[in-house]
């Protein structure tokens, strides 16, 4: 099967125009098909705060109401995706951006049965490869943006590393895809305030371990949770890195791989 | 050949949400291949006015600083033209929304030489045809925000009458291409005042005497500049009229009808 590399750009990097241009050059650069996941950064937030709008948190949870989902669809949907885009098209990549409602590319249902209310947060249905594999077969390079919709009308705000994860998971009937979620650090570290310490590969019940050790914690248990689920459905590769050193990720010659066994 | 309709719908219905349910209502009914390029509405001066920014104007138009242009890419790229999509998308139509720098879509540069400088306005230079037609024929609806780029990684904000013009006449070479100018009013008036004066149909030398009369003014003479234009490049049919009555528009019952001579 043809390769499909599905790349995770975290928020970080799009907060750093000079981190983000580079990047963009590795990514142009990268051969064979691709596709980009991109999160938010702090735009969403200055916005906010711009605008004087009260930020509603939980448990460090920033909540989705109705002028933060706008907020965010305008930011993610709009200007990080179209800049991306732009920067792309520079680069002699043949760049389309998407939302999840884009094609019905991606659809969610609000989440329920949390025990808090979210507000417009989108949990994943489905994803409807088609448009994907039409667009990845005519040569493009396909941003997507983490805003999805329910099929009646609403866009939901999504997790990036769950969208990378179910985009790339749905891919799998149709080619051999590595999953890399790239950001600010060199990888899972043993010591999370040292770039030196990058575990260069974890399986499952490593994960257990570390986990309980509280070596991994926090927003890394998200993204390792979406790298395992992506591994079970059938993600060849999965590879949590610095998005400075794209190509040495896709490589597998740097990072954190993420292994079953 | 194959029939296409390229439809514009202007801003007062945008910032309407009953007039443009109705709109979309219509459009997603009506039949064959489709393009709605939108305009942006006074979301982005509210925005603008939320952030306290305050916003440049010459003439009555606004100029696009770098930070009204972030603005307007956020508003017209990421909040109306996703809410269009997903609302489109729950109306059974598979819309999917780009704006120009999209698949290389529609390539410009920033204007140059006007007597004032309008900041990052792009004017069209190109449109490439071959994502929409692929697209069109794998039964997308597409729908199109006025914000083009350079080519070199920098989006302009484009005026979507202009938007609508280039995309209509491009694609006559592989459709018979009917352009609608959709808006709040019942076609070109000849009391601006009074909706019932709907001019039927006016040719070449009736617009320059209806311009030199002063019956045909300010912002309707761009739009009429666009319609001639188009139909000069080889586009069928030009209406305008109003958003409401989008079928009957469509089948030239109401509305103004452009024609050459």
């Amino acid at each position: 099967m043809e390769q499909l590399t599905v790349i995770k750009i975290g928020g970080n990097i799009i907060d750093d125009e000079a981190a983000l241009a580079t990047f963009l050059a590795s990514f142009a650069a990268a051969s064979g098909k691709k596709i980009l996941i991109h999160g938010g950064g702090k735009l969403a937030t200055k916005l906010a705060a711009a605008m004087q709008l009260p930020q509603q948190m939980i448990d460090g949870r920033r909540i989705t109401d109705a002028e933060t989902l706008k907020i965010v669809t305008m930011v993610y949907a709009g200007y990080i995706n179209k800049n991306i885009v732009a920067q792309l098209q520079a680069l002699n990549a043949n760049a389309i951006g998407l939302c999840g409602a884009d094609g019905n590319l991606v659809l969610a249902h609000k989440r329920t049965g949390a025990a808090h209310d979210y507000g417009f947060v989108g949990d994943i249905d489905d994803v409807h490869t088609r448009l994907l594999q039409r667009l990845l077969d005519d040569g493009y390079t396909v941003v997507v943006a983490p805003i999805t919709h329910n099929g009646k009308g609403q866009l939901l705000n999504t997790n990036a590393d769950t969208m990378a994860q179910a985009i790339a998971q749905s891919m799998c009937s149709h080619y051999e895809v590595s999953l890399v979620y790239s950001f600010e650090k060199n990888g899972v570290l043993r010591n999370a305030a040292d770039d030196a310490t990058v575990i260069p590969e974890i399986n499952l019940s490593a994960y257990g371990q570390l986990k309980s050790e509280g070596v991994i914690f926090a927003g890394m248990i998200p993204k390792l949770d979406a790298a395992f689920a992506a591994l079970s459905k059938g993600v060849k590769k999965v590879i949590i890195g610095n998005a400075q050193q794209l190509s040495q990720l896709i490589e597998g010659r740097t990072g954190t791989r993420i292994v079953h066994e």
